[in-house]
């Protein structure tokens, strides 16, 4: 299936809402454990999914669009939620997101953009050129994998407490993570 | 970790509200489509949630208070949102959900169930003594591998058009696909 900007955009606006219904107010059972050492709770992935919004997706987007493949993408930080989130409540991270959400794509409708300007390549750090089309369908992909790594970092907290059951759940048998 | 009744049913509260935030009034691309021959699309998922609501958990819940293992559950059928959810829209579908949900919670927390109501032993068709505390968690862990799968099922309707993100995109590697 080819990338289309109008469904982009409406799933794009659905994630802050729908972690908001999910997560907000939840037991911490559900939103600070863990799926073991240097994995991460749903809190720590709210704060990844902010930090994206601050410095990946629609900068990245202006840098295709101002200056093609001759300036690279600035590499993402993994990691920035770890020194971003601290002392902060899931409750103000689900604010925070929804509000940078909401203004990115403001200013994303605000571009306008046409056919030609999605073929607008540029330039990652490590995959090499990309196009702004590519850009935009993974911005919505990457808020499924996190919606899909936070389930499954919630099931995880039920995996011994399922008993047999473990053997029917898919979510307690997924090696889909994320690479760094 | 432990199986704690609270934390399932606030959990499970949750899960019609967030599925609503996605999906409502979403483009059919990302709530018709599946991944493939015989597997379900999002909508087809909320019908087998709706399914599990009116045949699977509180009817076993009520089968071990009341015959514990003397009377075998009977078995879920996994197919019969094909059957039910003909002709209805989705939000038909999740407006069915949260109200069956809702009244199935009313009824488990009139149960007001003790620690030793949790420890009782019914009998699964396929994998034998099981206990209503195992039931209840799986109740709760069941809502996450759904969700876990529709976030799989709409990213795979963009597996082609992230390009080379594909590779660094966790949900496009996920093989924790649930058991019949």
């Amino acid at each position: 299936m080819q990338h289309n900007l109008h469904d982009t955009i409406v799933l794009l606006t659905r994630t802050p809402t729908a972690l908001d219904a999910l997560l907000r107010d939840l037991p911490e059972t559900w939103t600070l454990r863990n799926e073991g050492e240097k994995t991460w709770s749903a809190f720590d992935i709210v704060g990844h999914l902010i930090h994206g919004e601050r410095t990946d997706w629609m900068p990245r987007a202006k840098r295709i669009l101002q200056f093609g493949e001759t300036k690279g993408f600035e590499p993402f930080d993994r990691l920035a939620q770890q020194r971003e989130s601290q002392g902060k409540s899931l409750a103000h991270l689900l604010d925070e997101f929804a509000r940078l959400r909401a203004e990115n794509l403001n200013e994303l409708r605000a571009l306008n953009l046409q056919s030609e300007d999605l073929a607008r390549r540029g330039l990652h750090p490590a995959l090499g050129v990309v196009t702004l089309s590519q850009l935009l369908a993974t911005w919505a992909a990457h808020d499924l994998t996190h919606l899909h790594q936070i389930s499954r970092v919630m099931a995880h907290q039920y995996r011994e407490a399922v008993g047999p059951w473990s053997a029917y759940l898919g979510v307690l048998h997924c090696a889909g993570h994320s690479a760094p």
